[in-house]
């Protein structure tokens, strides 16, 4: 684990925790170093008592996390709205840092050692011959210069610091991944475009706002002598990148509780799951453009396009990356029986939803934004070859790890105000980063909005738009970036500052979210799936849709929908019917049994986004007969998972006999599809495709 | 992530990817080390680069677990007994191993650098200033003597090599976790008086046998002159202790799958999971035993009883810590409505059961014995106030968590015996520590069952001895046990050893588990629920069970039943009832409603061993009831899961019929207890309490 451990020689390190709200009160022994000739056991007592450290860091996290489990519980028991989770988190996290901060007093030691030595670089590894037994050592990081001596100061608050990687290794790829795997995709894909113009363009102008407003305010501060450090244009633009993420993630679950209109809820959602990953490389892609070696740090415009070049390199690798082992995942679990055994096949899921993060930082790419492309593309094919129980099961097992690790992480910021170090609070820039990140979302949203609403016959009303203003949160994307580096003053300031900013929009703008709502009368209580079940049945109101999106984006639907989805999972129309003629032996080894069974069911909740203008016709008869297929649906998935509940109440068998004739109903309406003509042997097709959607139930179930 | 990690300056780093079975070839671009003045630059580079390293490493383990799931597959696809998936990783594992050692060359470097210094002690942190630059370094460890220039020869072999306490802090408390939260209580606590036998004494005595025998074979070497080193009698009692524990893992999955006879898999479980628990200890009680300061080595009695304290104070202290935790958890799940939000629950219950061994740790007791006995409490008593969903979910993560942990660390196991590089293979060595694993296991199986069939009902008979004899295979924790120290030249040769030990038994003897049980005649096909089922109607066998438990054990029976089930869980009769009438206040408080109806219910998988001879009577009219009762239970829950899933099948109408005349039937007999006098209202009470034994269905659904 990668925690900063350090060694106190003669003190007891559980004072920390005497003041915690800890559950167990105990006490560790703290032993006396002994410098003797026991070389061995004070090196081996050393490693220990670093150990306990260690693990007495992580049970202050765990603590806290428990308690904040309890209070939400608390809240929710008592419907109180106000304070989200992770508002919650940070405070419990403030209050702790300020305990460490103020409470505890730690008597300074010696054990740390400066040496001085003759070596040009700095080594990953130094070999350390003392008194002629060689230690290995192992490289940390640089300390700040003049720091040197007051380094063990505050052992005590140095402690609960984490390596900041721990937040980009261990802690964000699940809430990344998790965003990607529980999207909304039929609400995301007919607003893509709208998403990705927000999450493309929208981030990049408020980067390059932010970055020029700060740059206005830096040179004013240097002019007024307020400055105490170098800060360049570049630091600007990456200030700018860092706090362009968004991370509505408490806006949002008020709105999921309240049932929001569910385009704004798929606005704010894409816009804020795709510019996390635009902010990243965008940032590092700043970092790439600061001229190395000189510290000239002037404009240049060979390095300004190298540095989009790197973007969009990192980018689309990344990008590809994800999709291809989404892919590789739907093909192994397509071409293999693994379903039978849900255990090996959810093993499976997660190691190669993992292996994408370390293929990309193995690859240079970023992680992070292959493990989105990665989810999204495990919901919208693997996740139809996975069995019931496995799609129970990865769903259940990821959104434990994103609570787990958005919990943490929000604990972890609050603690941060007080335990770190370096902090540089400056009020001419925390006013001016207020000011800068303001303008920015304006500039984002509202001449977005207007260009958008040129083209999208679904206009994005003003109260739209103030309310995706308003909802600009800044959260664990914004806060990890921070933290990665704040080597410098400039960066130093600018972590301080983007704490305060995650603090304000996570109290206040969240906080306000319901406020906000009423006064901006955004309809509340929306049934996502009565308006869709209205879309799909309603044809016109289809057409609208259709025409909604970009014909770039038809092509792809129809690509996905005729050749992805048959290739990739057991849905679609089988490959033998969609490919030409000459492909016919391909098209029969690749198309699973399946997928002739289901040819009548396609009608999953994005396959009327994906038809093309000349299948109109054929796709409204499709439509009359899926409604019927998916009764029939439902009822096969109803004696499959029998032998797991044990049946159905015993008061519902009335109900049962009436399902049982509208079942015999069904296998009549589509005899020429469903190979079920003997209704007196059940259906041997008890593996029928299952509701695709991961994140909502399916909306055919409500209209039988 | 606790990785080697370490640089290179100027070598591409993939090549080792490129032998590998993955699926993606890429290459990675090796930066040549730019030594001019971009120190800074040059600095993060080398981060940056390490950090790739590090990727690439971690992902040649997802890979091989990837390729392990779909061999496995394949394997429960056609049947294929002979090889268990442990089995499977560890070659995997070793062919990879053998591949980078003889595969793969790495061209030598010089970024390490040695350093001499005249500090006296090894500090836990460095401070090293470069050329003005302060650099802080954290200490790894001690590298052997000697061995200061041979460090970076085989970085490509040091590089895939984790720090041994990533098993211990990592690994193993998921596996050991899940252990006792899959035991099977029933029949684990029919033998409870055996298997702490087996394990605490068996431990011990395998252990000393071991050790002895170890002894003679050194004296013989010494004056063979076959030994290399020093290895002193603490050293093979050290051997003894980690070799005697038992990791039954590819028997118990066979087993599972034949359905062999319930006590022998219950002895064979619990012995396993107990004995790991007792040589952990062990082990560290023979560290510290070991006289600090001089080398003498020698037996000294008081020495020996400090050593004899400190086994029973870290036992004790683990157990206790482990218990608590579980106790917690029980009165948080039980007096909190949390039940309500799966999720929370769900989170609740992981960081809690994490907690333990985060607490253990930092105490300095041994975590992984107290996970284990806080897995035992929270099937026991948390389980049962777990909300069904919560239920499935805890069950399904740490099965998912065991079984990525276990894969990795025998895959591991393979890979190590290529790339550790301080191997000491000694054939006379080797040859004495399989006649000495061999001798301490017959040591423990043959004496003890004498012991104990002198005392037991129901003999183990000659065969089931032959079949424990047999299945003692070393695994998981003898492998993390030897791998944590390997600093000496005894301790390098120990896990030398041990890793063929591993070896052999998991192939030979896992593999030969079948025909082992086909020759020694033991039924195969035995149904536990059935079995149990019998047990539970027929009084004449149950009074047989009771009478195997010894007094303690049947006090504690009563004293959990009457107090501690009541007080920690819905179920259980109600405090009101079994409390002296002065506590009633108090007992009113601590009982949840739910008991006062369940109260007629309480028969659960081992309430039939909890009672003493005072109320057998009462028992018997007891479970007439429950036997109703629990028909009831089940139409309750079909009746809550119905909104669920949806019904049963059509074709389950009639049978639906009949259940609801039977319920009909069993509200008149338990109309005392059960407050369902209305039968067209439904029952409030759908929170009556699931199976509360995770790892089997429920017997009293098969008796319906």
């Amino acid at each position: 684990m990668g925690f900063t451990s350090r060694h106190f020689g003669g003190v007891k390190p559980s004072k920390a925790l005497l003041f915690l709200p800890c559950l167990f009160t105990f006490f560790l022994v703290g032993s006396q170093g002994e410098s003797t000739a026991m070389d061995n056991v004070a090196t081996e007592r050393l490693a220990e008592e670093s150990h306990r450290q260690d693990s007495a860091n992580l049970l202050i996290f765990i603590m806290l996390l428990t308690l904040t489990i309890l209070t939400i519980w608390l809240f929710k028991h008592r419907r109180f709205r106000f304070l989200h989770e992770t508002g919650l988190a940070m405070i419990y996290g403030l209050l702790v840092g300020v305990i460490l901060r103020f409470g505890v007093h730690v008597p300074q030691n010696m054990s740390n050692v400066v040496l001085s030595c003759a070596v040009n670089a700095s080594p990953a590894t130094l070999l350390v011959n003392i008194s002629g037994r060689y230690f290995e050592y192992t490289l940390k990081g640089e300390v700040s210069r003049g720091k040197g001596h007051q380094v063990q100061d505050d052992e005590m608050l140095r402690k609960v610091t984490f390596d900041p990687e721990v937040f980009f290794n261990i802690l964000l790829p699940p809430i990344i991944f998790h965003a990607g795997y529980s999207l909304k995709r039929r609400h995301f894909f007919r607003n893509i475009g709208s998403i990705l113009t927000y999450a493309f363009m929208g981030t990049v102008i408020s980067c390059f706002v932010i970055g020029l407003t700060m740059y206005c305010f830096v040179s004013f501060m240097k002019v007024v002598g307020q400055l105490g450090g170098d800060f360049y244009f570049t630091d600007c633009l990456f200030f700018g990148a860092i706090v362009s993420a968004t991370d509505p993630v408490t806006v949002l679950a008020i709105f999921n509780e309240l049932k929001v209109d569910v385009d704004l809820y798929a606005l704010l959602f894409g816009e804020s799951v795709l510019n996390d990953a635009v902010a990243i490389v965008l940032s590092s892609s700043i970092v790439a453009y600061q001229p190395a070696g000189d510290n000239s740090h002037s404009f240049e415009a060979m390095a300004m396009l190298k540095s989009f070049g790197v973007f969009l390199g990192v980018f689309s690798g990344s990008f590809a990356l994800g999709v291809a082992t989404g892919v590789m995942t739907a093909f192994v679990t397509k071409f293999t029986k693994l379903r039978d055994f849900p255990l090996l096949e959810t093993a499976l899921f997660f190691l190669m939803s993992w292996s994408t993060f370390l293929l990309a930082e193995a690859c240079g790419f970023t992680g992070v934004v292959a493990v989105l492309f990665c989810g999204i593309t495990q919901a919208h094919y693997t996740y139809n070859n996975l069995s019931p129980e496995s799609q129970d099961r990865t769903k259940q097992l990821f959104e434990l790890l994103n609570f787990l690790a958005e919990n943490f992480i929000f604990s972890y910021m609050g603690l941060t105000l007080f335990s770190f170090q370096s902090h540089v609070f400056n009020p001419l820039f925390i006013v001016g980063a207020f000011v800068a990140v303001f303008l920015g979302r304006a500039a984002n949203i509202y001449p977005l909005s207007f260009l958008l609403n040129l083209g999208r016959k679904n206009k994005i009303g003003s109260n739209f738009q103030h309310v995706m203003m308003f909802a600009g949160l800044r959260g664990a994307m914004t806060f990890a970036l921070s933290i990665r580096d704040t080597a410098t003053y400039a960066r130093q300031m600018m972590f301080s500052t983007t704490l305060l900013i995650v603090f304000f929009t996570v109290w206040i703008c969240g906080g306000g979210t319901m406020p906000m709502l009423s006064f901006m009368s955004i309809s509340v209580g929306v049934d996502s799936d009565q308006e869709s079940s209205v879309t799909m049945v309603d044809g016109s109101q289809r057409r609208n849709t259709k025409r909604e999106s970009a014909w770039p984006f038809r092509i792809w639907y129809n690509f996905d929908h005729n050749y992805l989805k048959p290739l990739l999972t057991h849905s679609g129309p089988p490959l033998t019917a969609t490919l030409p003629a000459c492909c016919g032996l391909l098209a029969r080894c690749l198309t699973s049994p399946q997928a002739y069974e289901n040819e009548g069911q396609l009608h999953d909740d994005d396959s009327d986004f994906i038809l093309n203008d000349a299948n109109v016709s054929s796709m409204y008869a499709d439509v009359t007969v899926s409604t019927d297929a998916s009764g029939s649906r439902t009822i096969n998935r109803k004696r499959s998972s029998t032998g797991g509940t044990g049946g159905g109440p015993p008061d519902d068998g009335l109900d049962q006999e009436l399902t049982l004739g509208e079942h015999e109903l069904v296998i009549r309406g589509t005899r020429l599809v469903l190979p079920m003509d003997d209704p007196v042997e059940p259906p041997t097709t008890v593996t029928l495709p299952p509701p695709p959607s991961p994140p909502h139930s399916d909306p055919h179930r409500h209209r039988l």
